[in-house]
């Protein structure tokens, strides 16, 4: 980061036109990449950012309770990708017809073309076992994890980095291969690099496999299923209405 | 979301330098809010875009596993803000001595003072049973939520809004009066409302509670608990040294 984004990352409460339409850049922007990528190694000083990004994520109590583990070795990318594809084949499985075939078709992950993978772990035992705020809903410790998953995913969207979250991958290979202790959980699996391009809509969608839901469909008033309420009229009209910028 | 903001958000790979700035910007200045909320209502654009950064999180296999149930009713909050009085004292009791002074004498929510509630819940059956990249960890449903979590924080800092997530709570007694089907898992309970200031630092690290960690400390290379590894030198000193942007 250069002294000019330095001087301009300050805790004032007002965001610039330019700095709100970054995040939502970012935001709109940031792709599930499993191709694309480009052999051009990750800039050090670009790295680092993207994992401070991750490491500033909001944590239940102030646990921190991640690790991030940089890989680029390629013995242990390949049996990571000897897991994929196994874990692919089963989950066809479940598929049948044309719905199996294409879901064979796609290209799932970028394990082996992108220069760097990221093992985002959970450790429940940091700072505990008393942490504030996790006793009544002890996932949130995991849940802190996956803030810092999107911290570091939309970073690397800033700085054209792209960002692939494999998640066909059986836990336990992975448990053996990084040496991860018991009570450690990985979370994330992430493949980085730069890209030739971010595609315009998520891979899924232009294959036709689901489509975007609309915001309308997935807001509700008050309680579950309320499509309605008297107290909530001009944000119902807008959600319906005013998604140009999506 | 004016004009000028709609056209900055195009799809080009660069980001300005005011832009990536925006990014950094809210990852460092957003804080979990308990206090300080004023009594002045959300910006119904403001919330609109807020909901839409949310819904524009990654979701595994397309998904969208999420749903947002906006809360205002004064009564709603009142049991909600009960449940939370009878978990924080359980939870107190795990605690002894100066420590259990402390955490008692902690505000941990803002329930009632911010004008907006948002249940943010996951529903493990949309589009499903099949969903891509589901059935190795079908956890990876529940993270999807907590990506959007990430995103509206986010899209919140930027707009001046703040948000606490409220995690002492029974998610039994959130289900009831939300009227969630059982099969639907409440993952987060947000507070949202302008503020008078963002804290410098998380409440927590000001308290003396728990320190920051330094960046060092969370990053490990090609393996568990390797902290040096002839691979990764350059980026093993820029971790230790060049964190003043933090």
């Amino acid at each position: 980061m250069n002294n000019t984004l330095n001087e301009k990352i300050g805790m004032n409460n007002d965001f610039t036109e330019d700095e709100k339409a970054g995040i939502y850049k970012a935001i709109f922007s940031r792709r599930d990449v499993r191709s694309h990528f480009t052999t051009k190694p990750i800039d050090e000083k670009v790295l680092t950012r993207i994992l401070n990004a991750a490491h500033h994520a909001p944590s239940v109590g102030f646990s921190q309770p991640w690790n991030f583990i940089l890989i680029k070795e390629q013995e242990t990318k390949k049996k990571i990708k000897e897991s994929f594809e196994s874990e692919r084949i089963d989950s066809s499985k479940l598929l049948e017809g044309t719905k199996k075939s294409k879901y064979l078709s796609f290209k799932l992950e970028g394990i082996l073309e992108s220069p760097i993978n990221i093992c985002i772990t959970y450790d429940p035992s940091k700072f505990g076992p008393f942490v504030i705020g996790r006793n009544s809903v002890p996932e949130t410790g995991v849940y802190s994890v996956c803030c810092a998953v999107q911290n570091l995913w939309l970073a690397a969207r800033s700085e054209g980095v792209g960002v692939g979250w494999v998640s066909i991958l059986s836990n336990k290979i992975l448990k053996q291969v990084l040496n991860l202790p018991e009570h450690v959980v990985p979370v994330a699996y992430l493949t980085l690099g730069y890209v030739t391009e971010f595609a315009k809509k998520p891979d899924l969608e232009s294959a036709g496999w689901l489509p975007r839901l609309d915001l309308k469909d997935v807001v509700y008033y008050e309680r579950w299923n309320q499509k309605e309420n008297r107290g909530w009229i001009t944000i119902n009209e807008l959600i319906k209405t005013n998604l140009d910028y999506a």
